[in-house]
């Protein structure tokens, strides 16, 4: 049976990048279907009805909603190029766990840099750069959050590089002075083409999000 | 090498439930250490500093966080009496997106109905029915979520039956004139061992919730 692989998403979502870089790794051929969240299409308030929140991922007629769950999926089902999520039952925990802290905990702080000005800025940009700083001594000095290989933790986290640019520039900081390795691991995972060619130009970033701020 | 299983919880925490009947469902032998959450322990500051947050399970001096994250480890760790999750990849997403959906939105909505008065918390007790009713149509007619066999998405939710009591006190409502195949379901978890010891007595619950209610 031909297989029909569709993902909804949004070209700015580090939460989609996710999905998109985990297709791209496992060579898995699918539609992309871009969604203006300020108008969401008939098939994403379908697919995804609880949360209408991109990214979906529908196959064959069935969706699968959550970020780090459409991850998990992909891997599951696709088999080629090998696991992303490592097979240890503690490493696994963890790449959970560290997913879990970025794509919730430090990306509330991330978005008050962006929404609040003054004192309360200053105080988000401190707890961003706190998490990130937790998140770079996870790293340590492996190449890659599971070690040697690009896998699960990595993707989980890349995509919110391409926000950086933005925050930066709302909260006059600069995440490559403050934790220099976690820049030297982003530069490592782009010359992958898996991230190269889905996170989107930072400055695009940075316009969407003087765009559509809070202001 | 003698293992040692420690988990770090507090009685009320439904998050806790789910690695103690998890524990329980595997026969794993472990030491439980009680936390008073206005004075937590420097065990629970150390084993996770992140969230400081109970449960945590400490296996041979690793901690482990994330209420769903800990039970998805002790069903890798221990196998025995056959897996928790399902290894359906797509029942697997579902299992997980339900228990993120009980375990954050709908309980958000019973927290509302605890925090709250008047119109905000009759919308609150709409929303948290609304939830609970999207979970029975889950269920369906099968006596588990997982179908015939008690598993990871039963784990995941059944702790959180033991506040609804609490709830209706507080919201004047009954969950099993609203939802009774899920009353029904609830009734068979508690003929499990694992859950009817691990499951504290509603009315203690309830008074709790009125001691340290926000009023």
């Amino acid at each position: 049976m031909a297989e029909e692989v569709i993902l909804l998403d949004c070209w700015c979502s580090m939460y989609g990048m996710r999905a998109r870089i985990a297709l791209a790794e496992k060579g898995v051929k699918y539609e992309y279907k871009e969604e203006d969240l300020n108008n969401k299409s008939p098939l994403l308030l379908e697919m995804n009805p609880i949360h209408k929140k991109v990214p979906v991922l529908i196959h064959n007629g069935k969706s699968i909603c959550e970020s780090l769950v459409i991850v998990q999926y992909i891997d599951e089902v696709w088999k080629g190029n090998g696991p992303l999520i490592p097979s240890d039952p503690y490493e696994k925990a963890q790449a959970w766990f560290w997913s879990d802290y970025m794509g919730n905990t430090v990306h509330e702080y991330a978005v008050k840099i962006w929404a609040t000005k003054g004192e309360e800025q200053e105080q988000a940009v401190k707890d961003y750069l706190g998490g990130l700083k937790l998140i770079e001594g996870v790293l340590g000095d492996k190449p890659y959050f599971g070690g040697e290989n690009f896998g699960f933790l990595d993707i989980s986290l890349i995509g919110f590089y391409s926000w950086f640019l933005a925050y930066e520039t709302f909260g006059k900081f600069s995440v490559e002075k403050e934790c220099p390795k976690l820049i030297l691991w982003v530069k490592r995972c782009l010359e992958r083409d898996s991230v190269s060619k889905t996170l989107p130009d930072s400055e695009k970033v940075c316009e969407f999000a003087y765009e559509f701020g809070v202001e």
